[in-house]
């Protein structure tokens, strides 16, 4: 009963740090042998079992058996099933914290890398339907009041453009992941002469975590790191998705989608169902929870590990998966999305332009306070006639939507997930 | 009775936005003039007057009047009463929103700027003390269990380390923050020309948020990534008060501070409240709410300025404050910490060493196996008797801190903020 | 500067307090009478000293002193001012924890009654407008789709009742903080033979909390069941400004404000600005992130009293000032509301009745699958023709409110608040 | 794939509603006969044919098989298949949402009610270890500073009264849940002339939720009421885990567990890793997040039905089980938890007892001034000589606990939930 309640899930949730595991335990040992506490047959021979294992594990084979606490435990089971007492030697030098920590974070920088990936083919689409729709016009709104010309060139694209600013964020979650933690040991490091370095440049890290009170503290603060990303990018999400049901209401009816992609009705042939968009904005609202979840769960612990730290796999491999899923089914969904024309010209709509008017007539000479009286007294007379012509010109306006400059500023950002 | 609830403490606020406002006015007009809506000696009327704005205001003496609803109102005011109708001129081509959200980006710049000093005064302070205090042996915990040697130099030189993480976060937050929104007029763009390239480089700014819609979204997306960065920071620094509180326990005894900067008691001479502490500590683990506060406030908000984003301000501004308070204040309090010396001496501590025996006589040939059960044995039998040497020499270790560098990755991460 | 850092903005908040102070202590110096710890003529002079205090409260006249901490210490100096030692008396047998404990509890306690009442009006408003409009008809949204046939008497109604499920919160926040804490001095008791049945009795306390170290507890238990009701309060009446915010936005078109009450544009004469239920909005959903602060504070605090406790009062305070206003200014913008008849009418609507024809049918006999695919058919060939008569008769439907029996429930629940 | 997106884990939460969906849908076709939608013979096949289902669901066989989508489905599925058209008069003058609300409520309240009983295990078990420990001394403390005498009577007495606390919370919850909803049909009622009150009878619910858009609106709130609850019994329940962690630190060393109960090492045999108690305390900070990723969920969300709200299943689901987990996992531990005894003669705790002194000597007829600055003096020159009897007699103090009065509190309010 103790098992359970202490193990939890972790079991399933080790399953997507095995090949992590077995990476770290191949630097680890490479390590060793280099420092004279393994001998080159013994790492050689764990070496090939330890390949082996990575396929069992490409070829999604690897099991957790009932009886086994973990990830770690399994794989060194099927070590010394193999090689006996030589299999034990993978954990010379290093502790259970330092493995899981070295796993985590191995793990975490893989999934930001998915992550970023998949920001990238969400913001790729968006850019292609803002070059598409560039010209078709919508009603731009304030304090939800009908107020400015808008345009779906600028709304697909500001998207885009909101997604470069959370990639600030997971880059950050990125360099705070990239750094070794292995060979912190319990949290204090070791009197083993560890050569940190070396596994710090077999398994890729930028840096080290030099300090192993800080590369114990950083459990905790990478996956914060991470959630934070998270939370940026599901925010960003999340009101896209607002928008999308917002706009398939029929008191605005701006876009669509094929019947087969909503949920309808025989009796009411109208209603279109946004589920997917709804059920996305829901787990995005929901995701941006996960930071304030890791606060609560960290908050005033006392120094050195504490198991509580063990709940954060149950928070953030969850988070990740969902992230990536609900961006997936964004990029997926806007591929078929249907933009309605000629929005603007209902009637509803006149008093979008007569800011463009007292415009016009500024540009033409008139003085502005002049202008706007014009209008004003226009609009009051009923004599003010829209004309529907947009000349948007400035960088970032309707008329010119900069998006090769966007792409560029995305792209750099983007670059430095390697 | 609407206008005390609609503007709140927004008159308050808004003073720390006064300089930002004028800096933001002075390259408005100055790209209005390049671009033809503005006369050459209304420009430099109307510099004049803002340079003494800016005086007003560098001397403290700037106050938003009775009835003036914001500081851009103010500044407005002083203008037209000065200059008549030219003062008016500062607004073409720009509406409140885009005031408002290029005076947030300046400030928060700045901010961010303020708040990367403080955490490098900080770190320096507690490299210091890693330095000063890196021989004095203090027990290190595991499930607040007694397990393994640590020392004031790791724990000192860890928060520095960790400080380092937390600036990738403001890194980005500054990324997010250093790019121009002027030109985007109510969310919308306009139909006059503006030069918002010219604009950025008279600010500063890095880039532009292109985008006008993506520039009006900006608003709650910085400030979230700023709370991010904020929260980070405090994080740290909360998990820094909780070991001070704990270890000023007389269960610990770890460290202690003059009397003059604690609380105490006559007939309890023992007692040394760590007040500062303790507020540190409640203060940093509310400002780790500050995400989630801009999350929720800003969570399924249709798209486009609601004026629900002025209570923005509300949670921004004194959580970038506080949390300089706090950082300031630690640095000054570590400045006369009193770490205990032979701490470990105490026969409580007797086990610490176990681990360290085990390695030492595998280090010396024994296989693992033989060595922990022979100093088990020992345990058990009570002949073991701990030695006090502690040799670590790996990167990062009690013996071997890198320090120096841990600060040279600190630079090259604070660097990013100019 | 360590002063200005630990006590913040206490000694303002603290003015709240002043009230509840001289009450606690004239209940407690009552009890140490009553056990022989104060002479009569003590008590006398003490007694009418407090009063003179409270008549300077009552009057607005009371100032924490510059140099003076806090309310108790404010108190205690205007006392000894005037009595002397006897002043000092106050304190025998209680500690600053005890008095702080005993305030808090009185103050929430009152602010819980001052909500209540507000939620009263607001019920009352709300109960009345859904009687007024009962026989308007508005589209039932369901995934933001036109739906279903409703009602402004269901819509306003509904909200009604709602408040009534928070009431619920209300009623078990009030329970908490009815209990008197006073006697458990630092957390731990007393060795004086206080008579703490007494001062529950003089300070109109429901029941005690009997364990001193419960009693201690309480501070931020208490806190967080205030802050609890006070976020589903502001839940529901977040949902009601989203609501009037997106029906007063011209695609929908459904409610609306006189002029005076909204902020408007003469070139735009249609915008009408919901600056009231934005700024609601927002307050309502910050108002939501409350209990969580509080769980941030005092997640893994240590037993006993913490400093960190302090700064509770900088979030409770606020929060139900703030709710209370925006109560009450919902109350008083509904009062003015202006709801537009024949919404319903719009061709757009049509389909809004076909579940009814469909039921129709059902009741006058034909099977439910027949009459599904009848009116299918219709709508598909062009042939339907909605009838807008809606007859709803089940409890709680548009034609059968039961606000009556609404009410009743509404001030059963009330009621437990005295 | 958007089905698997938009369903996600439903199926596998759905299979706890089972139960209440048959219950509900046995109620509503009694309604329905009641009211000539049904006839006699009609009801009879279905009632017998859910009744065969709900032994299917007690005996634990039911599934939802592949590709169905849910259990309301699945059930009317299983009674098609038995009873061909018959069976799909269950929905008649129903919705789904209609379904899926009653189905929750019913959820709810039953999960509040294995609650109490848990909280009540929990309360017994603390009560009767305060009455056998109670004359167990410890020291107490303030700002982590030895302070008072404390006593383990007091530290389990003050857990057991603080859950009469957060009993008054899930009382509330209940009050909420014990709403009948049935009958809202899509959210804005039926034009079928139900019988609310008849099914509000037979499923046993205090009161309806009258008006059908609050009705519709109970969803989501009726899980943040629960979550509420949740939040206050976990905060409690994670200072008991935290209070037993570092009690169990080598430093205090207050309370221990036997050997089987914790993990240890044989190198270190002091070590006793208290790991039951570090999961609870990370599941109850994570519990405490619940109701605010609730207000995230369904912060701004529009009138009526948004599948948003599916998602609040995931959310509640597993916290009920959690929380339960939780208080029988504490209520087990501390069934065998060793309590030290003789803590307090430790010469480190001496001036515990300076307080008590100074009573002392107040109570013998000194006034408080002298008595104080003569302990303060034997403090000072080394003449102070701790006396360990400490006689508090008032109520709810070491030395008269009011266990039974406590007790009696309890069961008062936790006999409102039936």
């Amino acid at each position: 009963m103790i098992e359970e309640f202490t193990v939890g899930r972790d079991r399933e949730l080790d399953l997507r740090l095995a090949r992590y595991d077995v990476q770290g335990s191949m630097a680890h040992i490479r390590m060793l042998e280099s420092i004279g506490l393994l001998k080159k047959d013994e790492l050689d021979l764990l070496i090939e079992a330890l390949e082996d294992i990575a396929d069992v594990i490409e070829r999604g084979d690897f099991v957790i058996e009932e009886g086994v606490e973990d990830v770690h435990s399994e794989v060194e089971f099927m070590l010394t099933a193999r090689l006996g007492d030589i299999g034990k030697k993978i954990h010379s030098g290093r502790s259970r914290n330092d493995q899981v920590l070295v796993d985590l974070k191995l793990f975490m920088r893989d999934e930001i890398r998915h992550i970023a990936e998949a920001v990238n083919r969400l913001f790729d689409r968006l850019q292609a339907l803002s070059e598409e729709h560039k010209d078709k016009l919508m009603p731009g709104y304030t304090h939800m009041q009908v107020a400015m010309p808008s345009s779906f060139g600028l709304w697909f694209g500001a998207y885009a453009e909101s997604l470069a600013d959370d990639m600030q964020m997971l880059v950050a979650a990125y360099n705070v992941a990239n750094q070794n933690p292995l060979g912190s040991a319990a949290g204090y490091g070791s009197s083993f002469p560890l050569d940190r370095e070396m596994t710090t440049r077999l398994l890729g890290f930028e840096t080290l975590h030099y300090n192993v009170v800080a590369a114990q503290m950083s459990r905790g603060k990478t996956e914060r790191a991470v959630s934070m990303a998270i939370a940026s990018i599901a925010s960003t999400l999340g009101h896209l998705a607002m928008d999308v049901c917002m706009w398939m209401c029929q008191n605005f009816g701006f876009v669509s989608f094929p019947d087969n992609l909503t949920t309808g009705s025989s009796i009411m042939p109208h209603k279109k169902n946004p589920d997917v968009f709804e059920i996305m904005r829901g787990k995005c609202n929901r995701l941006q929870s996960v930071p304030n979840e890791i606060a609560l769960l960290t908050a005033n612990l006392p120094l050195g590990y504490n198991r509580d730290l063990q709940l954060l796999k149950d928070i953030i491999f969850p988070a990740t998966t969902e992230l990536i899923e609900c961006l997936d089914m964004a990029e997926f969904m806007l591929g078929h999305i249907l933009v309605r024309d000629g929005i603007v010209d209902d009637s509803r709509y006149d008093y979008l332009f007569t800011v463009e008017e007292v415009n016009r007539l500024v540009l033409d000479g008139m003085p502005f306070r002049e202008a706007y009286k014009k209008v004003g007294l226009e609009v009051q007379n009923g004599s003010y006639s829209p004309s529907r012509n947009v000349r948007h010109s400035h960088s970032g306006s309707i008329g010119n939507l900069c998006n090769d400059r966007i792409a560029e500023k995305f792209r750099s950002i983007a670059s430095k997930i390697k």
